[in-house]
């Protein structure tokens, strides 16, 4: 029984407590969070859990062996150094951190103390990422030519970080995943409609080696939430629309091909090909439980996770990429 | 009666034909094409219009008063200043052509002489688009904040222009016209997936005067057509979505808020605002249409069309640009 | 602070238990089922609620003021009498009881004694329903032509009732409240794919005075899940989808004009109008918070409940109508 | 080369004259209708056709072997008729007549002489029926469960026939070339919203052997307009959306299962199975194209038609019983 403890219990937080309870071979043993009232809240669901506002009490805790860090972006670091150093297992929120280096020194801490660090990328363990990943990794569509995606809706400006951190995270492990291809370089434009506050529009395009290029649209300020993935391929392309109730993916057995017309100049030169559409069945599993039952199955079994430390750092280097490109309004920024 | 020459009667040619044959005070006499087959499927819908393989017999007939010009954007110049010299009105297919400076000859050689030089920019004569600038030059958008556009198929590569020529230049217009604000820098990135050829994907963001910021995603790669525009304000914004049947354009009264929240960090500092969604309803009359009888108008009336040799000049600067930071990968173009 | 007891803690007493919750005035106290699993369950969420498998417990007990009845149909009548004869306020699942002459029994009771008695026509309370009342309400609609209801998904075959007193009831209840006329008669086909079961795909037709026509099509055995209802008047039309995210409502400025046309055999004589499509935007209160709380109120000032055991008696009526109707293939049965 | 002549020029007319154009091995030759007007339009797009306003010289005419008819219902029999009596084969407008009677006695007329009746029951030509037809053909469905047809829309009142003889028509052609089962009974519902008038709104209800149940919705008084039909078995359903611009066929790989769930009352007994969903690619060709054909190539090859005088007359005795049974409020009228 590994016995958890869970530090912010703000807006993800009340989520990672309900998965833990319900799964096999872990417990919530202690929640902490600075602000009383939430805790109170928490003790009407959870009696039996044990509160603080204080989490250095929760990380030295003899009944806390993995800890759960759900605060804004800029404690991640100081929170899990001090949960490492203290011998805990750690779960982190996306991203990791606020830093490329950040990520690197827990990567390298939790090395050196065999301990267990991963990252609540929560897409990853969805269904439907799962089948793309599948899709893709079987061949069935064929060498990838895009990735293209649209993350849109109103509202909850962060005040600390873009909407590159906040939405296009999302969209930069679901590509890391599926694609599984090396990204080279990136140039991102945005801006920001609230002087003085980072942007809460921007446009990401990432460059991959085989050629795939990548794009991300996100906003704060779209009138209707769209969640459109495009992922195309020379053989087969797919629609994720993530809001549709079922059939959130649909793969079209769509193609390009080499059509030559040389008694026309006026006419195309490459063909299409279309052909059925078919929408697999998937997992209908709370991508957070299936999630919760990895990190725990982990730590259990020294196993590593398919959200490491390592990808999350990898992520953490795409945002910082973002991050510059965009201050410099598209300008290239080669990954190293 | 306005007598009307068409060259070019290829896929946009029987278009223009089959409108200008329907409206009043105007009539097709002659039309050319290289390819007679072309010429005899013509003949065959509309036995009393001239024919001809050689369009300069067209442009020097007595019976052409105006000449329309749907060939390939590389000859618009070549035709259509021969046509002016030849003292022709000209209706010329989108984009003007090639450069802006062979625009700028064209808009100086139809001064000149006091001759119309029209271009085929057509959603601009659609319901849709002339109702999204009368909500905004009515004011009842507020300030406007974006201009956001996906515009994707499969198929129909082009072999002479890129994506950006063929489908953005679409979206350049509609934001000329919507928006009507001065653009000033060009960040744009693509790819193409055929070896030597122009790009077939291609993103595009422009930044304009008062803080807006334009997108436009092409892509001639894509399993679903999707036509679908985003366009906000800090009072209202609109989804305008041309594949409805119906109901292409919504305006939601949503909006952006500020709002403290200074009892806690982890709260939200501004707000959002979601109100009642209105379809108006559209004219349904077809753009083509109307598009022929303003030219027509024009040319017997002496006046300025809306989408005049100026215009096209700016959405050919605009696509100069865009082409030239596509090949910097990203790399900003002001625009003078 | 009202006393609330639950009896049957299966598929919808877990919403009735959360809901009296978290509303003022009022406290679950007390939980029944027969199924000592199900209310372990609820002692892990609500350690404080009382629990047995014997509800005359629950009805007796001095701390029950009020009792909600969520158990099989077949069941209501005896419970829901008993809880009142013990002096206990009741809230019943819909359908009221299986028969309209328990339901009247039911009705006297409480009378004489003083007790409210509801029914749980959930519907009633949502933010849709309650704006399409209104707007009819308002003569918005103008004359009411009809109301056309889908109401179809895959599963959930109740062993003990048709698809009719499973789903029909549902839109019988709307009906009922929205268009607020009196119905005359009724005429139901249907079917059953199960040899030995009750009907699983049933069509209700309902005549109404005003010569307003209903219609429900109801079924377990659909692929998809479709909850479409028009509602038609001569000046503005609904579209209620209850499956949208947002936009459940919305209002079209459509309607129907007499065109005479002597001059051809072949053309229509009734014409119709188009206009503007407008969704409002509504309440998104949790309809069962709000139904709680709205018999907490009634009992607390001896309020008439909006979905009163009358109302509960006249959707009693029409389900035994229909269900006399199926058996005669669609034989009409009047209304007395 | 088949010499053919059309009947009536009002809204369906041009379409038989522009598909029976662009075929190989037939030749529009003659037109007749009552208003000069209609037939000078004609001449503008088609000089070479005859006109004429006396349909009588159509029929009589040595330049025409085949005769459309295009003209109200009530007029089919007696141009029909006589057209037949003539020695030339005939293709009429759905439904055949309007009347049983007459059906036959046209079936009659032409099985005597030899010739080809045919009726144009358009949607049996569709890719997307001819999909649903091969389907359930080859069992993969199963055993049919019901079909379930919406078919609603605002306008176009006819005053002549009810919605049944204008819309419910094309569904009674669908399901008997689809589903392929002998009627037995039909109850149907509907109102009249004009005085005077024939019904606007009714919904039917087939009895079929084999257990099976359909039910066809139709309206002129809808908001929106919905083509919609669900087809369901025990092994696969289809949802069929005649406006989806593709994927107008989806296949769901759902089904019923027994399932016994002895412990506990409150449970289902019936399962159900949901897999994945499947969107055949369809022929896009013009159903009518694929009709006149058709109708050619039975001519030519004195081929029976798949849609023959047979079949239109089966299609008319739906419509008669449907006829008697609405004026019966719903009263079961058995097929013979």
């Amino acid at each position: 029984m590994l016995k958890i403890g869970i530090i912010g219990y703000g807006y993800w937080g009340p989520n990672l407590v309900r998965n833990f309870s319900e799964i096999p071979n872990a417990k919530v043993t202690m929640v902490s969070d600075l602000n009383p009232a939430r805790l109170s809240l928490l003790k009407i669901k959870h009696p039996s859990v044990t509160t603080t506002t204080d989490h250095d009490e929760l990380i030295n805790s003899p009944d806390v062996d993995a800890v759960c860090i759900a605060t804004p972006v800029s404690t991640h670091f100081n929170i899990a150094i001090k949960a490492l150093k203290a011998g805990k297992h750690v779960l982190v929120e996306k991203p990791i951190t606020s830093t490329a280096e950040d990520a690197s020194r827990l990567i390298d801490e939790a090395a050196k103390r065999n301990l267990t660090l991963m990252v609540d990328h929560t897409f990853i363990y969805t269904g439907a990422v799962k089948k793309m990943r599948e899709l893709v990794v079987k061949g069935v569509l064929g060498d990838i030519y895009y990735y293209d995606s649209t993350r849109v809706n109103l509202g909850l400006f962060q005040h600390d970080v873009s909407v590159i951190w906040d939405l296009a995270v999302h969209d930069l492990s679901i590509m890391e995943y599926v694609i599984n291809k090396k990204p080279l370089a990136v140039s991102t434009t945005g801006i920001s409609h609230v002087p003085g506050k980072p942007e809460n529009i921007a446009f990401l395009t990432i460059y991959s080696e085989s050629n795939i290029i990548s794009h991300i649209n996100v906003s704060w300020v779209a009138p209707v939430k769209v969640r459109l993935t495009l992922l195309g391929g020379n053989l087969k392309m797919i629609v994720y629309n993530d809001l549709e109730p079922s059939e959130k993916i649909k793969v079209y057995d769509n193609g390009i091909t080499l059509k030559n017309s040389p008694e026309s100049v006026y006419q195309t030169l490459i063909g299409y090909r279309t052909g059925d559409m078919w929408a697999p069945r998937l997992e209908v599993t709370e991508a957070l439980k299936d999630l919760a039952i990895h990190f725990v199955d982990c730590v259990q079994k020294s196993k590593k996770p398919v959200t490491d430390g390592e990808m999350g750092l990898r992520i953490v280097k795409l945002l910082e990429a973002a991050t510059t490109s965009i201050a410099g309004r598209g300008r290239l920024v080669e990954l190293t």
